[in-house]
């Protein structure tokens, strides 16, 4: 039987629909897990918005998102974002680690590693787990220059694995005709630290950010996703994230009444 | 010196450009290769154009482009291309092998190998080499499921190295951090077909075909490209195609002379 004990959902599939709104709509919904984003939460307030979403009984299954380590000030914006993780009683920090920021591709992404070397220790004694998100590619340039799950895997493989995974988005990762042996490794070596999903439509809109659809309503075979992760042994939350501007325009309790049929219909495989 | 020796000016650089006055504008600007695009040669009489680059002193470096095999008539519109580049003395023929259509991803891409199984034969007794062009994974559901330079390689070794190659065009492989040594491979195994050149911008804009630049206009290092190809053994023409909205609203031998100079500041590293 299909049910909603893994899904979490992510808030910026609901992009302006108020944090407090939010977390009273997924309660009533009998949705247990959310997933944050810091710019609301921190205009919520973020002891406001941690004490929020624990009365109504919610857990945090990630923050998102630090990283964007080509940002003057990366350093103490992702302490600062680890120490939010924290205080939110988010497991996960996602990190999207920018794009080439002025750098040639190679030396942007070793400034990666660099960045994850600082930030470890910090993650570790918060309690932290950093999880890279590789970024489709054609966000190469401009959102992240880690562009496939082999990539973040050899990057979080340099640390422990409860220090630092990968999350598997559904959305960035869908093309890549390695990606069931990957994620098989992935699991392998634990570094599933979070499942998101979205799918995938075209044409995409200008900037490519805002085109994403609710699972089902494109091209990616998502339950055959939801398999292999939990086959690979994540067990954890699974996040419905759609960046898709449509979709913001709407009601918030519309949005997640239909994402909540996508997630049963299109997401969880048979049980 | 830097030279033009190399230099193949892709029709589609030049959209708008009549086929007659590009052959013209090429021969006078010391332009001694074209890359031609079926639809236009088609336009203009397959035998006339034909005759008209012979006698402008061209040698035509690929046709543009088979493939597409999700058309419902895919055999024979291939078997057609084949023929066309053979008359126009193209000696390969460039693949885009199409999107899903309606398929599944895996079977899209066991399409693919299908496809060119069925059609090799025709190519090898035309003389033309396939050119499976892998392209840049945004285009995964909609213009080509092969989306990696490895997954083109691997397409090929199916065949006589003579009869099935790849295309390594800058735009759709620079994310790939694979690609360097995919290079050196590709190179070692007599696959490159074709080289091709563009350079990656953003904001892309909708539907992103139409957002590439010249070269040096954006993040890719394409003298690096160059050099690797050369060094893998590559010495075969350089076409720049870049595929522009605006670019294409100018003058066509604005156009060239504009892709000349790009050329010779951009692509070609110090000889």
């Amino acid at each position: 039987m299909r049910s909603l004990a893994r899904f979490s959902f992510n808030q910026a599939t609901a992009n302006n629909w108020a944090l407090a709104e939010l977390v009273d709509g997924c309660a009533a919904a009998g949705v247990g897990s959310v997933g944050l984003w810091r710019a609301p939460v921190l205009d919520h307030g973020l002891a406001r918005a941690a004490k929020r979403v624990r009365d109504a009984g919610l857990s945090v299954s990630s923050l998102c998102r630090g990283g964007f380590f080509t940002a003057a000030d990366w350093l103490d914006d992702n302490r600062r974002a680890i120490d939010e993780a924290a205080t939110l009683g988010a497991p996960v920090l996602v990190l999207v680690v920018g794009g080439l920021g002025g750098r040639a591709l190679d030396d942007a992404r070793a400034h990666v590693a660099t960045a994850l070397d600082t930030l470890v220790p910090h993650a570790r004694a918060a309690g932290v787990r950093l999880a890279v998100e590789p970024m489709h590619p054609m966000y190469c340039a401009d959102r992240g220059v880690v562009s496939t799950l082999a990539a973040a895997l050899d990057l979080a493989a340099r640390y422990p694995s409860r220090d630092v995974g990968v999350v598997i988005d559904t959305y960035h990762v869908w093309w890549d005709e390695k990606v069931w042996s990957l994620i098989a490794e992935a699991g392998a070596a634990d570094r599933i630290a979070g499942y998101q999903v979205a799918d995938w439509v075209t044409p995409l809109p200008e900037g490519v950010l805002l085109g994403r659809a609710l699972p089902g309503a494109g091209h990616i075979e998502i339950p055959r996703y939801t398999q292999a992760v939990t086959a690979a042994g994540y067990t954890g939350p699974i996040e419905v994230e759609v960046f898709n501007a449509d979709l913001w325009t709407r009601p918030g309790p519309d949005i997640l009444a239909d994402t909540i049929a996508a997630y049963l219909s299109h997401v969880v495989p048979n049980e």
